[in-house]
């Protein structure tokens, strides 16, 4: 017997935003398209352009926006990733990371016949990888040296490192040698301004001193690509880098939303889980339907947002697969627990893990829904 | 312009194993065959009937070859993530867990068309919205009270309170009222096995006093459901329990993996992450292409799986979005260290959560691609 029965929409254009199916994941509109013309506008003042990553959103939908305001392209994280942004016309992508094997190599060189990619390296075999597949291919990429600029993560310690893969990169025509790429997740997420500003500081420092040695040895930096949400300000304002990569900045997630920020640059939370209450049989607590399959928790449990601030009554303490707790916070009373079937919205702890659980972000605005975006690469891990 | 690229498959049928793009999710198919047989087997020799939780794996594969093998039915522990297994043929189904609302409510009297459908309630509104649903849909549910037996999540306090529920079912002709759900996910992960004893048996003593309340009233418990992969060999030995809910048991994630055991019933890791080593820049370490993205880390971190052992020399210490890193244990070389390009498998923290992550769970067996089962109810939470 043949099943035709299919799982209706979350959501659908023109449907009351208070009426979509949970968990669901919603884009408050009007605050992402702030965050995006706030970080344009930044990156023009500053002459430096913009690149954002497309790890934190994997969505098609938000990239043609972000491109369509002034951005010159975007990274992304994986070769797989950066399929579906091809094909939705994306023509000019950064994969800000290095590739392994062979398989990968290929797959890259394939999509240089659709737009223009650059990729990371940090070791001759990947430089030769690079160059086999091209050839096979008939295509050519543009190969950035990432340097470790603190994070201890990927990257070669020094300009004699960048110019023996140089050196590899320009002996293969098919290749070419756009720059250095500089990035240090770790002080995105330091809490402190002055932290984060002196982290972004030793990281440009750092950033600088192999530029310097490679202007020694004759070799020019086209671009210096890096930076991210949380060391933005600092970034542009280094002179290091050509082109900065944030991408959370569109989201603000509760993570980036703990930092304190004392400049003026500052993004606004647009992202959030819609939940409602599951069941409320346990007097002190109640039980609502998000858990860990609709929220990453690796960077803090979510926020309850209320009327425009993280709820001052209630906390969600725990959460499982598929249930989330809330409860009062410290010396607030049960009596404010929210009754069965109502909802609330979460501010995720970690936009990235959290947009890859989901297979659409609901775009709303004025409290109507205005637009169901797939995340075209959700699982693109590849 | 149209563009035609897309991505290759990340296995197929006839593959060398460890050919398999990564990262991927990969099933040894002989040890997960024989996780199944076992707990087929303790719950046959117990006189229980094994009704495995689909929560663990969402794969309709998976549940085929459990029914086949015995099994009554399957759990699915939301709405939609029940739809796929109906789809695929699976013709029994209890949804383990509490609906919110009317839409939801919809949804399973929908889906009682195709299959035979329980669901759980803890509150009179969700008998009343379950009612109106298969009213208006003209379909019947079988319904379980949830009972708290310690977890403090969903579920009724007592025998009072189940009574009030069943008479409210009771008033519903399209309702039945088939008897108790009775789980504690708390006492799982308990680590020894004598602290998982005592909790199943406090857990299970509960269970038995709300019957005893229920049978003094006149009210007979047909079906009690509810255990673990974490407490099986005690829920089945309690008495308590007519039916049994495991999930895990199939793949046995690191956390299961870090429980003590004592008692003859054991399951093996079948479940892994092919990675690969994408950098070795940093001497002290290297950086696979495994991370946040293409694993659940609320449990745990991964293990490094190596000969049928987590690995002795080799620790996965931190996990990214898209990066691992992978150090040598204290006191252990980093000569040990594995070299670009170069395949590990790791055994992911926490098994629900990481299908979710995934699309497809490729089948391994003799070395070679057996199968690329479709992970259908991925991201269906709702």
């Amino acid at each position: 017997m043949s099943i035709s029965f299919a799982l209706p929409p979350a959501a659908q254009p023109g449907q009351a935003a208070d009426t979509i199916d949970t968990p669901s994941l919603v884009l408050d509109l009007d605050t992402f398209s702030r965050n995006v013309d706030r970080m344009q506008a930044a990156a023009d003042h500053a002459g430096v352009k913009l690149r954002p990553h497309a790890k934190a959103h994997k969505c098609p939908g938000i990239s043609l926006v972000q491109i369509a305001r002034g951005a010159v392209g975007i990274c992304c994280q994986k070769v797989s990733e950066a399929v579906p942004f091809v094909r939705a016309g994306v023509r000019d992508i950064h994969i800000s990371n290095e590739v392994a094997g062979p398989v990968k190599a290929a797959l890259v060189a394939e999509l240089a016949r659709h737009a223009r990619i650059s990729v990371c390296v940090d070791d001759v075999a990947q430089v030769d990888a690079l160059a086999v597949a091209t050839q096979t291919a008939g295509t050519r990429l543009d190969v950035f040296v990432e340097i470790n600029v603190g994070q201890g993560r990927c990257g070669v310690a020094d300009g004699a490192a960048v110019l023996a893969l140089a050196e590899r990169i320009g002996a293969h025509p098919q290749l070419t040698m756009r720059g250095l790429q500089a990035y240090h997740g770790g002080i995105q997420h330091l809490r402190g301004w002055h932290e984060r500003r002196d982290g972004a500081a030793r990281a440009a420092d750092r950033t600088g001193a192999v530029i310097a040695q490679l202007e020694a040895a004759g070799v020019a930096c086209e671009v210096v690509t890096g930076g991210g949400s949380g060391s933005v300000e600092f970034d542009l304002a280094s002179g290091v880098y050509t082109e900065i990569q944030p991408g959370s900045y569109v989201f603000m997630d509760a993570d980036y939303g703990a930092n304190t920020y004392a400049g003026a640059l500052r993004f606004e939370h647009s992202l959030f889980i819609a939940t409602a209450v599951m069941s409320v049989a346990a007097r002190d607590r109640v039980v609502v339907d998000a858990g860990l399959k609709s929220m990453a928790v690796d960077s803090g449990l979510p926020w309850i947002w209320n009327d425009g601030a993280a709820s001052a009554t209630l906390d969600y303490v725990a959460a499982n697969d598929e249930h989330g707790i809330v409860m009062p916070k410290s010396g607030a009373s049960t009596g404010g627990l929210p009754p069965l079937g109502s909802r609330m919205m979460l501010v995720p702890g970690h936009c990235d893990p959290t947009l890859n659980l989901y297979d659409e972000l609901v775009g709303v605005r004025g409290g109507v829904v205005e637009s169901v975006w797939p995340v075209a690469a959700r699982g693109l891990s590849r």
